[in-house]
C-alpha cells in the first residue's frame, strides 16, 4: 500500500468514525433535539447509494466504510424519530 | 457518463449536502447542545484528509465534495465551540 492509498484509507476511518461519538452521546443523554433530522434522511440516501455503488465497482473500502456508517447513522436517524415525539 | 458514475454522483452529492439542514438549523436555533463535538472533529480531520487525497490523485468530484463539506462542517463545529460555553 502506497502513502496515497493509505491517506484515502485514513480519510475513509475519520469521515465513519465519527459516527459513533454522536451514537454514543445519543446512547448517554437521550437528548436529539438540536441533531436535524434532515441531515440524517440525507445521509441514509447519501450511504445507501455509496453503498450499491461499492457493490457495482467491487469497492471494499467502499462497502465496509459504508455498512458501518450506515448502521451508526440508523441508529442515530431511528432514535431521532423516536425521541422527537416526546421532545 | 453511465448510471454507475452518476449513482456515484448522486451518492456525493447527497451525503455532501446532508450538512446544509444541521448547519440552517443551528443557525437559526443557536442550539448544539445534543451535537458531538467529536463528531464533528473526528469529520474535519477525515474531510481534510479526503481533501488532500482528492488534490494527490486530480480527482475534481472528491475535491469539489469535500471543500462544501468542509466548509459547513468547520460553520457547525464553530458555532458548537463557541456555544458550548453558554450551554
Amino acid at each position: 500500500m502506497n502513502y496515497v492509498e493509505l491517506l484515502g484509507y485514513a480519510a475513509a476511518f475519520c469521515t465513519t468514525v465519527a459516527f459513533f461519538p454522536q451514537a454514543i452521546k445519543i446512547y448517554k443523554t437521550k437528548h436529539t433535539k438540536d441533531i436535524s433530522l434532515g441531515m440524517f434522511l440525507l445521509l441514509t440516501a447519501g450511504v445507501v447509494l455509496w453503498l450499491i455503488y461499492g457493490i457495482i465497482i467491487d469497492s471494499s473500502p467502499i462497502i465496509a466504510a459504508n455498512t458501518v456508517t450506515l448502521i451508526l447513522d440508523l441508529y442515530i436517524l431511528y432514535t431521532k424519530i423516536k425521541l422527537d415525539r416526546f421532545q
